[in-house]
This record gives C-alpha cells, sequence and structure tokens, in this order.
C-alpha cells in the first residue's frame, strides 16, 4: 500500500521564495498611475505600503530570501503535508494517482497565513504601527490577524457587511487575535460614509471594504499601512513556499505531476501552487497547470485582458489582466473568496501566453466533487478550494476513459469548518447555479479604463 | 532554536493498542447488571453491542493488535503532530519547556476518531447494518458518522436538542457524512416520546440522547448496534495511540514528561494520552498525570468513588466510577464534553489509587488561559481542550515560581473551530463563572442505587 502522506521535516521549509517574473517569456504589464495612466512609481504606492514591500513589489530577484523570522513562524505549520488521495481514487475508480497538498493545516485555516506573517514582518521592520486591511469571507482577516499578534502589531479589518452578518464566526476568530473588526460600509471612513449615503441599506461589496481599509490607512498620517490579501506579485511571491514544497515531496516519491490544479479568486494560492513547476514549463518540461474559476465570476475564461482598476471605486493602480470590468457584481455563489473581478497580473499573463489553462465550473457540481471527497479522504473542503478538486477529479476521470496513468496535484487551499452554511444549503437541496451573467459582464466592461499601452 | 513539531512516519503508528488494567495495581470494579445488581455478564451487553467489542471490553491482554483496516485509516491522520509551544514558553517567561500532543489535527477535529474508526470496523466485522450513538456537543457524532461512512454503515445520531439547535454547523458536518441527525428528545423513540411528555419544551441531555440511541439499537432485532464515545474500556483502549505515539515523540528529541496534563469528561481523552505513560509509573518511574475538570461537573474531585448509571434513566449497567449522581444535570459552561456525571471506571480507579491527580477550573480562568494559547500558538482550542491547556499552564507557572525546569506535555484534544460562539461570548464580557453546584451535587448523591460490592 501507497504512504497516504508525505511529510517533510522542518528544516525542509523552503529558505527562499521563487520568482517566476525573470523567467517569464513576456513579462507582466507594469502598474499604471489611476489618475494619470502613466507608469506607476514606488512612491505612489507609498501612502499605503512600507517601501521594503514595494521593493519586493517590483524586485527582479529569481530568489528571495525568506527572513529568518518569517522562516521560523513558517516552521510552527509547515511543511503543510501531501496526500495522496487512495480512497477517492478508489471511489473513482481512477487509474489517476492523485495528490492534495493541504493548506487548511495552517492554524489559520488555509494558505493565507504565508503571506500575512511576511507582510506583517516587513511592517514590523519598517516600523508600521497599524495595519489596515478588508475581507470578504474572512479567510484573509483571520490569517492577517494572527500574523499581527505575533508580531505585536494592532489590526483593524473592513469586513464586508454581508459577511459581518452572516459569518459570525469568523469574526470570532479575528477577535481571538485581537483585531478590531468593522462591518463595511462603516462610519469610520469618509468611504465608508459616502457608500452608505450612496447605497442605504447595502450590504457591501470587496470594493468598498478595500477603499475603506486603504483610506485608513493613507489617512493616518503615516501610522497605518495597508495590506492586501492576494493580486500583487509580492503575495504571490510568499506563497511559492507551497508550490516549493510539494515539488520536493512529490521527489521525495518519484513522482512528477502531469497536471497541477488550483482555485483561482485573485490568484496567489495557484500562483503559489503552480509557479515552481510552471518553471519546469518554459524550460521545456512537460507539465499542465489548470486554473479553476466559478462559471459565476469567470474572469480567466470571459475576462477580456486589459488595464483595469483592483477595487470598485476606482482608488487603486491600474494593473493589466483579465477582468470582468471593475463595476462587475458577481452572483452570491458561496465561493465568496473566488468573486474577484480581475486576478493576479503575473498569472493573468501566463494564462495569456497560454503557459498556464482555465476552467469554470458551475456552483452544484463542484459541491458535488466537495462531499464526495469529504466522504472519501474525511476533509470537509473550504467551498473556494472545492473548485481545485473539482477539476482534478474531472481530470482524473478524462484519465479513466483514456485507460491512461495521470499524477494530479490538487492545491487544497484549506478547510471548510466556517463556511458549513454553503454545506448546509447543499444537503438541504437549496443550492443553485447561477446563470452566467453575460449581460453584466458585457456592461462592466464598457467601463473598462481608457488606457492608451 | 529547537523544533518546533516532532513528526513521526506513518509507519511508525503503533500496531498495538495498550492495556492498562493487567498493569493496574488494583483491578476497576466489574460491571453490574442495573437491575439485580449482579456481576453482568457479556450476555447482558449483547442486544447492543457486538460480541467482538464485548469481549474487547473484557479483555486482560496487555497489547490488543490493530487490525490493519483500522491502522490504514489512521494512517491518514496519524501519527499527530508533538508540538513545542515556543512562544508560549515565551509569553509566560517559564523555564518550563511545554509540549502538545494535537489531535485536533484529526479531519474530524478531535480524537474521538480514534474509537470511531475502530467501533465501526468491528461494528462491520460483525454484520451490525446500522449504527446508533448519541451527541452533545457534537465532536463524537462527527467521528462516529465519518467512520460510519468509510465503512459505508448508515448512522443515526440522537443529538441533544440544545446543541442540535445552538450548534447547526456540527449537525451539517454529520450529515455530510450520510447520517441521519435527530433532535433529541425525539419522536423516533418510545423513550423520546415520553421524555417529551413529562418535560414539555426540554432541551434534552445527554443522558436522554443515550437512552434513545440504546433503545433504538436494542429495539432493532438484531440490525442495528449502538456505539459509545467514551468512558468504557476499550474507547479508552483506542485512545491509547495518542500517548504511544506521544512517548516515541518525546523519546526522538531526549525528553520524558514530569508531568502529562489533559481534560476529563467521560475520561477516554486523556486515558489514551496518560496510560502509556502511567505504565512506568506503576512499575517505579516518576511522572505525574493531572487530569483537568470544571469546577460546576467536578466528578473527579468532589464526586463519591461508587457504583452508579452511565445514563440518566438508569438503562446501563452500574459502574464503579467516581460520580456526582447520575441525576446531576451541571451548569450550562462551554464546555460540552465535560458535563458528564461520572468517569471512565478504570481512569476513576487510577485516582482512587493516586496514580493520577485531578484539579478542577473555572470557566473563566480556563478561556483566559485558550486565549492566551491561541494568540501564542496560533491553534484556537476547544473549550474541553482549553481545561488541559489551563492545567498546563499552571503548572508552568509552578515552574517559573520554583525556578525549576519542567517538562509539561498537554492533551491538545481537538480544535474550536465549531465552538466559536463560546469564545464570541468571552470577548463580550458575557462569559460567567458558575457558583460550586454543591447542593445539587449533595442531592443527586441520595439517589446513587444501593449495591453491595
Amino acid at each position: 500500500m501507497a504512504d497516504h502522506k508525505i511529510l517533510l521535516d522542518e528544516s525542509e521549509v523552503p529558505e527562499y521564495w521563487y520568482n517566476i517574473i525573470p523567467d517569464m517569456p513576456n513579462k507582466p504589464g507594469p502598474p499604471l498611475h489611476p489618475g494619470t495612466g502613466q507608469l506607476a512609481t514606488p512612491e505612489d504606492f507609498a501612502a499605503i505600503f512600507p517601501m521594503n514591500i514595494i521593493e519586493q513589489e517590483m524586485t527582479t530577484e529569481h530568489e528571495v530570501k525568506i527572513p529568518d523570522p518569517v522562516r521560523e513562524l513558517y516552521q510552527m505549520y509547515r511543511p503543510t503535508p501531501v496526500y495522496r488521495a487512495l480512497r477517492l481514487e478508489k471511489a473513482l475508480k481512477t487509474p489517476a494517482r492523485i495528490y492534495y497538498k493541504y493548506e487548511g493545516a495552517s492554524p489559520a485555516g488555509s494558505h493565507k497565513l504565508n503571506s500575512a506573517i511576511a507582510q506583517v514582518y516587513y511592517n514590523k521592520e519598517a516600523g508600521t504601527k497599524r495595519m489596515t486591511t478588508e475581507t470578504g469571507a474572512g479567510q484573509w482577516g483571520s490569517a492577517l490577524s494572527m500574523a499581527c499578534k505575533f508580531f505585536n502589531i494592532p489590526c483593524t479589518v473592513y469586513m464586508v457587511k454581508v459577511s459581518f452578518e452572516q459569518k459570525p464566526y469568523r469574526r470570532v476568530v479575528m477577535e481571538t487575535f485581537g483585531s478590531t473588526v468593522y462591518a463595511s460600509p462603516s462610519e469610520h471612513t469618509q468611504a465608508g460614509r459616502s457608500f452608505r449615503d450612496k447605497y442605504p441599506g447595502t450590504s457591501g461589496s470587496l470594493g468598498m471594504a478595500i477603499s475603506e481599509a486603504v483610506e485608513d490607512a493613507a489617512t493616518s498620517g503615516g501610522e497605518a499601512k495597508y495590506s492586501l490579501g492576494s493580486v500583487l506579485n509580492h503575495v504571490c511571491l510568499h506563497q511559492t513556499v507551497i508550490g516549493l514544497e510539494a515539488k520536493k515531496q512529490l521527489e521525495k516519491i518519484g513522482e512528477y505531476p502531469d497536471v497541477v490544479v488550483g482555485c483561482v479568486g485573485g490568484g496567489s494560492n495557484f500562483a503559489g501552487l503552480s509557479f515552481p513547476f510552471l518553471r519546469d514549463k518554459i524550460y521545456g518540461k512537460e507539465v499542465r497547470a489548470l486554473a479553476c474559476e466559478p462559471s459565476s465570476c469567470p474572469t480567466l475564461t470571459r475576462g477580456r485582458f486589459a488595464y483595469d482598476f483592483g477595487d470598485t471605486s476606482g482608488m487603486t493602480p491600474l494593473m493589466l489582466m483579465y477582468t470582468l470590468g471593475h463595476g462587475f457584481v458577481p452572483p452570491g455563489i458561496h465561493a465568496g473568496g473566488l468573486r474577484y473581478h480581475g486576478g493576479a497580473p503575473v498569472l493573468c499573463k501566463l494564462v495569456n501566453d497560454g503557459l498556464m489553462e482555465a476552467s469554470a465550473y458551475d456552483q452544484l457540481d463542484v459541491f458535488d466533487s466537495a462531499v464526495l471527497f469529504a466522504q472519501s479522504e474525511g476533509i470537509i473542503p473550504a467551498p473556494e478550494s472545492s473548485h481545485a478538486i473539482h477539476g482534478g477529479i474531472l481530470e482524473a476521470k478524462k484519465a479513466t476513459e483514456e485507460g491512461k496513468e495521470r499524477v494530479i496535484l490538487i492545491g487544497l487551499s484549506g478547510h471548510g469548518f466556517l463556511d458549513l452554511a454553503a454545506y448546509d444549503a447543499y444537503h438541504q437541496g437549496k443550492l443553485v447555479n447561477f446563470p452566467l451573467p453575460q449581460d453584466e459582464i458585457n456592461k462592466a466592461l464598457l467601463d473598462l479604463p481608457k488606457v492608451n499601452v
């Protein structure tokens, strides 16, 4: 019988993050100033990010050394295990060998802690006295709160109001780590007050919460800095510990994946898992990377590759990415972490260049796969991660049809213990598929900023 | 810097469970028939348990081989890690070295899966077509549901009504693994209907739910068998994988605990952790075992060592244990898994013989320690496990006062992701200490069954 899990010793936590940009045949487009449309300069970011993070965002080094205090905190929970999904393979009667890298083993319950620890460390080094951020479903807010407590920096979280009300447990996690959590839009910022005036009774959105957190930092007189949990280069960089470990784990048992599968919202989780393998692909190795997204928010499969704002109100620099339009509001699927109109510019460029594939799945199919996975492997996956599981299961079924062996590596980015309302709806037959919001996408795409690239 | 965690390879999952009874200087009292007060025979248990489990309950072997299919399922998540609580030690400024064995790493979120897998395996072997059980807070019901799904046996869970309503997520976990969950008292059993008649609007109790699950099995014509998640010898036996692994893990780094600390409700978790160490103590080694319980349900510290029923209505065999009286209803503390009037006879006998110590703690002190632990180690502990953390922290503080090194091993039996309402109450200042329910205990002790031992 094969082993169920492949573990590494904590001395094997990577010493460097891997930066894919120098290896990319075509580089991601540079960020542009939201007002002038000119190339954004480091100073444009300085009001909200410390300079050491801005430098890392723009680095062209192949490898970036993980600072000792960060690596030390990684060692509390890393390397995370790679599991062989033996019981799932059996349930599927597939000749494929399915592995999953489990980031839910982090005490925050997801991969988000990998970047949270790094970002708070750099802020501590830079003298930041308080951190601000937004959170939707709450995974990022939980991770940043934990990291802030580890470094003793107070943290203010603007949590999308509908999540604040529907997921009180997520708020409790953040409060347990000492954070102050506001339902967004709040009374605490100019942006929040104006959203409340403009949209009375609104349930909030990630775009509004970003605006509040950015304003809070920008108007703090330098005391507070802002932190983002995905999309940006430095966040993708931090997450590469996932793929670096997974590669070593598979090597240990003489395996190399035919396909690496992950879910994509902002993109940092799948960037982290796939980039170390895509490096091999760039240099000639045969390996596929499959990005899985919801059909209700099909950024990579139906978005336009164009410059757009990262937030709803147009405050962030313009980024060259796949976008459904910054004004697009996705239907209320349970995978809240995938409801983002854009994606990481570096990941989008790889898709644009054909180095990464993308597929979009309906919510009900995703939950069918999630429940099959839970009943086979015991772990109840987060709705976001379940998209990767569904993509992996489809790959396994294809292997069965073709009667071929295939090695599939799935990124299981988090557990679903705080998302059980979605499973309840599924069991009660209340979970629905949404029709493709093509009209809304078309409409939002009309509002793309005009940029001369 | 010392390592943060001590891992074992899955080939090191124990091959045998350890049975402490043959090593005990004085044996636990035998169970008695609830009606006649005579020694209970295997046949007395046959209506609700399969014969292979009854035999295991009575075994006098020192070691019991773990069946291959059980060990194979253990290997999905075992060996669980032992962590060094480096950041907690620093926060406490203690010379003590604190380790914790983390059973929350199980996909069910607690140690309960160790016995659930074994019990369902034996039932499958014996031809059982359906399992019944009760659950309070839901940890046991979740674990048994997962194990039943692994072996494809349908499972019926009677969940205490107040938990069914207050912890819907726990129900969703059980349903995700295919179980049928009833709020107890239910309409599905004679016992349930009579409880509903007798106590209109009752929120239920573990005692009532046990009565329902036992009746369901006993009246099924042999199709269904009943399963209990703690207290009995075979459950404590299954849990010894915890202590066997922990001992090997500490050996690996040249450590041996001065004190082993765990929480006790029914007692199986702490039995599992401590018995392999208590074997050494019986044969002359210096090691302490400290059982931690809530001051609101102080079974080991204020109970009477006497024969009593395991359930409220007096249907189970009589067991010689510490008891607060089977009619005692503990105050509504958040550590639902510790609200039990009795305890495992084998563990109680060790306390009675002075081989194990016991302490009782107030709810607020326990949560102070739980939050300090979470903020230091990242893991939010279950309220039950937090009693062990509090006991361990007190031991570390004693070491600080005495200026002595001390090696402390804490049993962290589960995570608290499904218990966050308790933390919410704590943060809001709504968590209270209950006064010692001495009058209620005195009253309940008047109703102990009269037995001539």
